[in-house]
């Protein structure tokens, strides 16, 4: 059996494309005891996988050049030597830019649970959702009357974060580029106001929108934007520190935002978090969001994109802002 | 009988000195019921007064132009028509650059409590003491082995946040201007390390003294210190933003740290606070301040200049980095 793989072939100075990758075919090699053999069928798309291509430090080691471009993955067992793991489950894990990839002992495997989809396993109830929830809950703690603001708010998971903080009764406004998504966030995903970026002033927006300040600033997107809600901070709020995709294509440092001080004279804290230090209470959010999400409290929108041959392109998606929800890529539907 | 005030003239643009302020002489008022007129002894001078002499909004109303300029003052009562303080009472309080002052009904003095003298109710039992004990403490918890780092450590509220520190068992890493102040440094406040800023590479200084990295960092000075103490940020690590005397005779807002996202690559978090939030805790902090102090495992230095002509000049040593320790004024002695 064959196997197709995107490697990294260079690292991108700027932004990432289908040049910095390498299409490879390759002999799928036969189990070892303990092995499972996995065909990949969903993708995931992150803008973090963008700083995983880099040569630098960071909560994880660079993706190797000639090494398969890691990326989450729900896929189906095919074969197994594993008592854990028996075909025709569906599982999940860092499967990476391929259609079929072996886990030595079920490592880094884990059951999809019973009722889930692939889409939702890698979406609202995977990382983005977990990103969400966590990031907005343990970082800050919104309440009823405060006013919470989400850039990056039409992606995967800034509306997710919204919504959530809609839920713990804030006013919540999100930022995100162009009419459609702004509509969506305030027709379809419940927020307040949106204030696109791609047609208004940010700090415009956040001045007419916000006229009690910001509580709670949970951020996607860094550089101006980061900069514009620092001006608006309220007494004793929380700057959350998801990411910062208007950065992660640049070919050199962003200059940082200028009036930091700003956390000073108003108490406030700007704080980080990354979602795998959070993968030991995955219970404790299923607990919350399956019950938002199956009685439809929370929404969330899936942009799916197909076939073997896009994946690159697909990642690409995220940097220009053409995704409206969680970016996806089907690689093959689940066999029963 | 007779008052002499400086006031302030013009907002400074950049450094700010002599000439921005304008000496006035007037009658004292004669005192209403409840008024109690003080006689200013010694003047604090914190870098804190360069944002109350900006027309922008703060954690305070600016300085107005023709009013006399704000500080932290200790005098002594020298006449009262106020039950609560008697003639020869040592008290303390936003007295300003004056001679004499009237405070109505006695709002905003405190008495200096017994034993203490004028130089450490403004410097180590007063607002630089607090300043250090709960930006440090409240801000952060260093534990024994817990590297922490202190920008403007040779100043009055780093030496003493850094003291605190290693009273907590942490090893710590002062960053000041020259050889004398980091000898002072290790030498006498018992600082592990330090880094002269003026003669080495500050992020070569952290690099080397620093090989765990930074678990604390408590930053009086902002900029190009900051950035480099983001870049070695160990693991949850906490930023207390005390101050950014670097930035406050900037005309322009200086570029901000490049380097935010290592926050969240490191999961830290960079927070600011105001030592005034923290007026009712004075109790609290004196229960620990005082057999500190007293016992010798504080110490604290006194930079004290002398004379009403020398105020605005006094001023100015701090952003020219020329005191060691807290600076102070002296105007005049207590009598009894």
């Amino acid at each position: 059996m064959q196997n197709q793989q995107w490697q990294l072939k260079t690292r991108p100075q700027g932004l990432i494309g289908e040049e910095h990758f390498e299409r490879v075919v390759s002999d799928v090699p036969g189990l070892e005891d303990g092995g499972v053999l996995v065909k990949n069928l969903y993708l995931s798309f992150d803008p973090t996988q963008r700083g995983w291509v880099n040569d630098t430090e960071s909560y994880m080691p660079p993706v190797a050049i000639g090494e398969v471009m890691r990326a989450g993955t729900v896929g189906q067992v095919v074969s197994s030597k594993n008592e854990r793991f028996k075909v025709g489950d569906l599982v999940q894990g860092l499967g990476g830019w391929q259609e079929y990839f072996i886990s030595d002992q079920g490592t880094g495997l884990s059951s999809v649970p019973e009722g889930v989809t692939p889409q939702e396993a890698l979406g609202i109830f995977g990382t983005t959702g977990l990103t969400a929830y966590f990031g907005l809950l343990d970082l800050s703690d919104p309440k009823p009357g405060d006013t919470v603001l989400i850039s990056g708010a039409a992606g995967a998971t800034g509306s997710v974060a919204g919504q959530i903080a809609k839920l713990k009764g804030a006013r919540v406004i999100g930022i995100a580029g162009g009419p459609e998504k702004c509509r969506w966030l305030t027709e379809t995903a419940g927020f307040d106001a949106a204030i696109d970026y791609k047609n208004e002033s940010v700090p415009d927006g956040i001045a007419r929108l916000c006229p009690n300040r910001i509580n709670v600033f949970f951020d996607n997107v860094g550089g101006g934007i980061l900069e514009a809600a620092l001006d608006h901070l309220a007494m004793n709020a929380r700057v959350i520190l998801c990411g910062g995709i208007s950065g992660y294509n640049e070919t050199e440092p962003m200059p940082g935002p200028k009036n930091i001080m700003n956390l000073v004279i108003t108490r406030s804290r700007m704080e980080g978090f990354i979602v795998i230090d959070y993968m030991n209470r995955v219970g404790e959010f299923l607990t919350e969001m399956l019950p938002w999400y199956r009685s439809g409290q929370i929404v969330h929108l899936e942009d799916v994109q197909e076939g073997f041959d896009e994946i690159p392109n697909t990642l690409q998606r995220l940097f220009s802002g053409k995704n409206l929800g969680k970016q996806l890529l089907k690689l093959a539907e689940p066999e029963s």
